[in-house]
């Protein structure tokens, strides 16, 4: 039938429709609600607009909101009548880019004479926005030529630069000379590659966010634009959870809580990336380590030390100043004597070449290994100041780091009980909702044959998938020298964090030249494992933060308890109460009553104490305290040795 | 009378003497013991040859061998016997200096076409020194004028070259145009300031040590020589006494013993003065650490972390660019996102700056002095690479470093109760016979007033000397920013080491601005006391090491018991123990039977274990064991849970 084309649809069954049918009306022909759902279609593997006429034997599938393009798509379009209302209502403005991002969109304008948007311009750009919404304008495509667009967009110095393809930018000019539009009629266009929904209909659950001051093309030699971010979804209930996550995020800031609960700083004059823990996070994270520490202990680890910094040529030996050097900070040049010309020592981005060396300072036997070394290593990445952010993107840090040497042998088992471990610890700590990601060789940047690579993501592979956890894939995500499997957790909001990572690497022991005798007497270069449970310390610790949102559970908790007189003639039962608790081994203290007890019980909550204790007459007499569990009831009258030993004994539950 | 000349004694007396008389008259005169002991004079605070003719109304003190003036000229006139002797034995041998060091001396020599010492060289150059001592040749001064020295020493370029002044040498042209020197008749002349012994007779207790190569006045683009070391002392016991304590060293030597028992080791990847822990010595540190750590929250301090790098601007503020760059690492630049032209980051060399980030995080009251912060804090400073030594003197170092924030009402009882504090700990590491040295102001590199110098300096004695302990004056000794007080202790070997220092400083806290808020409401400025402990926790760790010459005790030891069986069918029963005892907590193993027990025990007592328990049949069946304790008798058919209790008591009287 020469009037009728045969599409295959995603769950490989055919659809025969008439010559000439659009996407849209594949979506119709499946059925009304996917009609109305649909946002895009994927054909033959290209996304396209709802009006692309579909070719003969097609596979073609239906793009709706419930998938990440779907999403995408919607904040794209979302950006485009973003873009229509500023022009709309700030005459002069021009326009930059405009692209999704997770989550939702910005677009970047420029307003006259250096203007800026305030807070307050939002909510009528946001009016505005409704109206084109209200008003469903189609999402017309075009595609004109070069001379034509620099004539269109005359005015708007950004989109002239992009068009001339002054820079690499995927919407610069195409092979044919053309270049594609998108009309939104009748007043706005905008150069794009699309695809977008087919009308402004499609769209509504969104927010406006913030502006913010961006650089053009990220470059700071180049004009400061105005950013305005938004958010887009789908259904009103998915924009009300999400703004709903952002709130309980914010509340969870550990950036906010470390201030607020004075556990860390970051200094303006250390630099970016470098923080300080205060006394009260220095207990936290230093119960986090000591656990920790013990676990491994338990779990047949050594413990060893190793310097900051070396001299280059250890990484020379080790491929890093090949495949890491961006990573790193620069060098310090050394006049040493000896060396001719000096010497560059570095610091250090990761730790495993020093435990190397270790291994190599004496011969090795087959029954020393598996050989599991572990080291509280701080290391410093050079991390672009842009993405720094709070304890979680830092350019120093304590890795609770893992080196385990082991023979060929020894390695698969070795790597299950090392998952089972690394769960187990992260349980420990609160997380429990995990999933696991497989990151495989990146053909840009490693060392050793296809087939090592192959070998290693292979044993990987099974032992993740062994687990019975859900297991990603993560293409091109390994490190330089191997494959790794990697432990994301949910925290409380349902956030994902990666957490610990399991490397396996074939390539090291061969640099170093490592080797051990095995059970034939024969030498034979041992595997390394590389393993990180925290990943670092600061970022576990912020996880963590964030996780209990401050409110740290009585085993990690920097106070545990505090106790508060009913009035001030109390005070010395309060004080001695406290050194009482403090001799039983809590970290407890109290506060005068100079100022109401309400007022100090609130400042308590504030800290986020896990207990505070009042004492009265009643309580002098008798022994006993009122107890005010964080998020709970008061309890009257509660014996001083009772609340010992349960505290004892939730202390003892987790730790 | 003219005919006489007055001579005030050391003791104020006077004593009369003839016109013309020497120091060696004045000696005899004295008594005949001291005619015979005497080694030169001081004159009127210069130190002079004994044939010396004295001036009227002189001061004059004799000196002995009883003293290190005494000691330094034997020393000094054995260096000339040695370079009489190598000139005779080595003809075409040139010399260059020959100075006298702590205990003993040293001469630098080229011999023709670049020839070199054998270490058998030494038994014959020795011989030939006892024949030129055995001739009693006198030490004969003269001052000679230039031209004249230049034609003396025409065949020795590098006295040639002091003559001519080319470098800034004492020894070089006086004003006078004379030169001094020394000759041994018949044919031994040296250029020499002198003062020496009347004749070669003097000498004899000595020992040449050893052969190394030296470059001419210590830079490498010049020559290298060849030196030899002696050592020389006065009277045959001494030499005997020094040679026993260096065979002692060598036996402690924390260098060696770190090899042999795997404690640690200095990569030459890493770098100079960069040690690496093994697990065997990660184990003692910890636990070196872990009780330190312990001792110090009972005392009250507060644990934080700051990181090893940061902003150059830091150092500015804190005076160490200024003061103490010299011992710092080079910048490392960074071409930062917002900074123009960059910044410059440096390793810390101290950790005090970070400290006071910290204080200054958030308001401070006078209820939360003293704040005693505290942090394991890795510090990295640059050492020359000759004075680099082992874990003695290194270039990475972890100091267990305080600073406490005080009211300066506070700060006499905080410093008293740190001293008490410290030496309290030093003896809980084995330390007991300690003395204290006051450090004063340096005049050249010095920050603050001289009053506030005066004020510090006088606060720390009056608290140093309340301690009863001996106290020594280091002039110029100082930090920068403050004077110190450092506790000294001697070793199991009667060597002194610098341990725990305590520095005032009353500058930094005005650089920074740091305030707290006083008990009248008004802003006040805390004093700081600096203060670490071990020093450096790998200078400690190498001290402890020759202290207990690698035979740690049971608490700080790596492995605390080894358990062997008689015979290979008791090995099943021997690691089954060692797990026992591991499941009480101590540090066990256990090694198979596959070498004869005398064997392994040798080897056990090798690797200096606390205990080595041996099973055999009775003890399998009796639950005992052979108990073999380091240093001591067997004792056998001891019962499992009696040595158990008796280890953990051994164990809790340290730690």
């Amino acid at each position: 039938m020469a009037d009728s084309i045969t599409i295959t649809l995603p769950d490989g069954s055919a659809k025969e429709l008439p010559h000439g049918s659009t996407a849209a009306d594949l979506a119709a022909s499946i059925g009304p609600r996917l009609a109305k759902d649909a946002v895009i279609a994927v054909v033959d593997g290209t996304e396209r607009d709802l009006t692309f006429e579909l070719p003969d034997r097609a596979e073609v599938s239906i793009v709706t909101p419930n998938s990440d393009r779907g999403l995408y798509t919607i904040r794209h379009s979302t950006a485009h009548v973003l873009a229509q209302a500023v022009l709309d209502l700030f005459p002069g403005a021009t326009f930059a880019i405009g692209p999704p991002v997770q989550d939702g969109f910005y677009y970047d304008f420029q307003l006259p004479e250096g203007g800026t948007f305030h807070e307050d311009d939002l909510e009528r750009i946001e009016a505005r926005m409704r109206e084109i919404i209200a008003e469903k304008q189609p999402f017309v495509r075009d595609e004109i030529p070069d001379s034509e667009a620099l004539e269109l967009f005359r005015d708007h110095p950004f989109k002239l630069e992009i068009i001339k393809g002054a820079a690499d930018d995927p919407m610069s000019a195409t092979e044919t000379g053309l270049v594609r539009t998108y009309e939104n009629p009748p007043n706005f266009i905008d150069l794009c590659r699309g695809p977008h929904v087919p009308h402004t209909g499609r769209l509504g659950d969104f927010k406006l966010m913030r502006v913010a001051g961006a650089y053009w093309r990220g470059d700071e030699s180049q004009p400061m634009l105005q950013r305005i971010y938004g958010t887009a979804w789908d259904t009103k209930q998915a924009l009300a959870d999400h703004l709903h996550r952002l709130e309980e995020a914010e509340k969870r800031d550990h950036r906010r809580l470390g201030v607020e609960l004075d556990l860390f700083s970051f200094p303006d004059e250390i630099g970016s990336g470098l923080a300080v823990f205060h006394p009260k996070g220095g207990i936290v994270r230093r119960i986090m380590e000591d656990y920790s520490r013990r676990r491994h202990e338990e779990a047949g680890y050594e413990f060893v030390y190793s310097p900051h910094i070396t001299k280059e040529g250890l990484f020379h030996t080790s491929g890093h100043l090949d495949w890491y050097a961006d990573g790193m900070f620069p060098p310090m040049h050394l006049d040493d004597v000896g060396g001719e010309g000096g010497t560059d020592y570095y610091l250090r981005p990761m730790n495993c070449p020093f435990h190397v060396l270790i291994f190599r300072s004496r011969t090795r036997s087959y029954r020393e290994l598996p050989l599991r070394l572990f080291e509280f290593g701080t290391v410093y990445r050079y991390e672009k100041s842009g993405v720094v952010h709070g304890l979680t993107r830092v350019r120093g840090m304590t890795q609770d780091d893992s080196h385990i040497f082991t023979t060929k042998e020894q390695m698969a088992e070795e790597l299950d009980s090392l998952l089972t471990f690394v769960l187990d610890l992260l349980r420990d700590y609160g997380l429990d909702d995990f999933y696991l990601e497989l990151s495989t060789r990146d053909e840009e940047k490693s060392v050793g044959t296809i087939e090592e690579w192959d070998e290693a993501t292979a044993v990987l592979r099974q032992v993740g998938e062994a687990r019975g956890l859900e297991l990603v894939l993560d293409e091109g995500g390994g490190a330089f020298y191997g494959p790794k499997i990697s432990v994301q957790a949910r925290d409380a909001i349902g956030r994902t964090w990666q957490m610990s990572t399991i490397q396996l690497d074939f390539q090291t022991p061969q640099r170093f030249g490592i080797t051990y005798t095995g059970a034939d007497g024969q030498r034979h270069q041992p595997i390394m494992i590389h393993r990180a449970l925290f990943g670092s310390i600061e970022r576990f610790f912020g996880v963590l933060t964030e996780h209990y949102a401050g409110a740290f559970p009585a085993w990690l908790a920097p106070v545990q308890v505090r106790v508060l007189g009913v009035r001030d003639d109390h005070d010395d039962h309060a004080f001695a109460l406290a050194e009482r608790l403090r001799a039983a081994g809590f970290r407890a203290d109290a506060v005068e009553a100079n100022e109401p007890l309400g007022a100090r019980i609130r400042r308590a909550k504030t800290e986020k104490l896990p207990y505070v204790l009042v004492v009265g007459d009643d309580d002098v007499a008798n022994d006993t305290a009122g107890v005010n569990p964080r998020g709970g009831d008061v309890e009257r009258g509660v014996g001083i040795d009772a609340f010992i030993e349960r505290l004892a004994a939730e202390v003892a539950a987790h730790s």
